[in-house]
């Protein structure tokens, strides 16, 4: 080894370093992009079609199967809950942090603005071209999570709590030493079916179990709705 | 191998057996704690929203999830009738049954527990904080399966034995040692798709071919009534 | 190898033959069993509930996790179609033909009596305990699958070769030299799959694709009839 | 190696040569016939028993076992686009791609006419023999799917070219280097989900992600018509 050999190598760890952090940068941002699509996408469809052509079920199926295909695509965490938990876990450092949770709100606003151009003359046929605006609950529905109306504030945190401490004890589950030799190639299915589990069962609300998920688009919804306006 | 070594190795052994006791208790604990939050939780979400947001599917959907969700995270039997037969098959010190059942029951107990603190506002909001104590038939149904009324004692009895034969069969034919090949860390998944099979067609009413499962969630509706009774 | 051991050898050729054609018959006759017993209590548990806690769906699942059920007990072919195609391959010697499929009706006949048993209750209280007999067609519908009326035979026969040769077909793909590596502890489920996409897409009446699912049920629904008939 | 076994060498290449072209060209076909009969035997088994024998859940899982059955028995691309991406991606030879969409197209007719055949009685019962023909939009339904008229020619295109880039994404994820050792046998099931996953969120009209599996039929559809209305 001498020192031409060293310095290329010096500068290919540089050069990997700054290309390994870009790549977990777009790997969150496409797998949000993926996931948010899907699933308001599958929202949107119940909604539209009244029941013909999507309903419940095609709702779960969407959020199951964009989840495993979001995580199949980009091997990524895509909620900061379970990013938190793996920072507490030195599974990843923490300076790592805030650019994987900077790219999952990101990815998810873009998925948002995706879905939405995807969906624009559905909306429109839906609200007539007019009240989607001021009456905002309608798209609101589609674009965010709203919680039900008697659930307490107390209640609802509790609701979190459990639901994403399910989440990533299932998550630990697959993917632990001691995990019964479940295939590694249908981790992406079994993470998207604890999802599913925590839908169906813990949590009257699903959606919230992902702040990355929710929040972006309901940004997107308002900066949407203000964009419309202006052209009244 | 001197002296010093052997007598560690023995400590050691003794502290091994005794964590090992403990770590079969709490793999049973936790296992049934999961078990019966999701199998609780997907039945309230069906009940409280009347079909909107649940229904017969997404409660068979918690079920077989939360099953699979409980035996990938704990590995356990989840089942006293299930356990009795691996004692039966001497896959099991006898010793180790009380053991096993308890932590199964004690499971069960807690997660009706968490349950009752999880869907608590949705629980008063369907009842009107109210009618719930004196109509317990309601809870009653959320917390513990009811047997049909045309069903006779023999008729009940006989469904028992074909649905947990059926349940044992299968787990034989899963784990035994002619058993194709299936990928070992595909048993949970097999497991809790044998319980939806006995479910949707040799019982109309899944839910006591686990005592555990059963008894614990009712005991806890008893003590929940008389509790909620003293404030009235 | 002296003499004893060649004798010794020879009856134990002979007792494992033996114990061979018993084995065979017996995974045969448990498989129809389980496969008839989940595939009835499926149908009776959606008509007897009427819809609350069955419906098309939970029969699929019923038929779908009863035959992966049973082929993952008994490993067998269950199907008098399948056992011929399997000679016709040469995958199974002519002469134990008749044998398979003794054993496939004699398999179904017993579980269509257990059903009738595990059942009994419901068909008395579902039918009043008296119009079962004379107005049998109720019954009928759970133990014996009717052909739609505007069906021409021309067009139901056509029907059977196209669903039988798209089975055979999918199990020749899943079980054949070049099949993509599909990992063979999931094969049985691959083949409960195929017969949900037949049911669910190339017939309107999807059980008789089963001569031995579908003989010795309607068979036994005479039989318990003119019993029943005599006590009246 | 002398000059006779040489000789035989090279013939033998060739016709090797034309026997795999044979081949890949049968494998599209029969992949696309499977998939065409599939599916249009699902969209009219829920049209023509009114949601008692089908309903979107049967059409869908009609759809995903279908595609599931044909990848898994031709091992084929099945579809234009993603013939072309395969073409793009040096993954199949240019000079390939017309024999492939040939076939596709051809197996795609094949399909809607044996679908037609098997159909014919539900048809006519269900058009009550005469209207069919005059009144074509009912059977247009199954034999090609119709766009929604509120959807624009962008915002179609939009659907299609998003739609047509997750599929293309998706199978790039499952067969890709860095495929997280997802099991190769279980591809073509991932195939499908994907399928299934756009089908319920990113588009209100899955079929048309599929030139070969729309055009044909709707062909298909012309020619049964014109044929039929001679003999009026």
């Amino acid at each position: 080894m001498d020192i031409q050999t060293t310095t290329t190598t010096r500068v290919n760890t540089c050069k990997a370093m700054l290309l390994g952090l870009t790549k977990e940068f777009m790997t969150e941002f496409l797998g949000m992009f993926i996931l948010v699509l899907f699933v308001r996408g599958s929202a949107a469809q119940a909604m539209f079609t009244g029941g013909a052509w999507g309903n419940l079920l095609t709702y779960n199926t969407g959020v199951t199967l964009g989840l495993m295909l979001a995580i199949y695509v980009a091997g990524a965490y895509l909620n900061p809950a379970v990013t938190l938990a793996m920072v507490v876990l030195r599974r990843l450092p923490l300076m790592k942090f805030p650019l994987y949770v900077a790219a999952q709100f990101l990815g998810s606003y873009a998925g948002a603005h995706v879905f939405y151009g995807l969906y624009y003359d559905a909306l429109m046929a839906y609200a007539n071209g007019v009240s989607r605006v001021t009456d905002a609950n309608d798209t609101a529905h589609i674009l965010a999570s709203c919680p039900i109306e008697y659930t307490s504030v107390l209640n609802g945190f509790l609701d979190q709590v459990i639901g994403t401490a399910a989440l990533i004890v299932g998550i630990l589950a697959f993917t632990g030493e001691n995990n019964r030799g479940n295939p590694k190639g249908l981790q992406p299915l079994a993470f998207s079916l604890i999802i599913i589990a925590i839908a169906v069962s813990t949590g009257l609300n699903p959606a919230p179990l992902n702040a990355a998920q929710d929040v972006s688009p309901w940004l997107f919804a308002v900066v949407a709705d203000w964009g419309l306006d202006v052209f009244r």
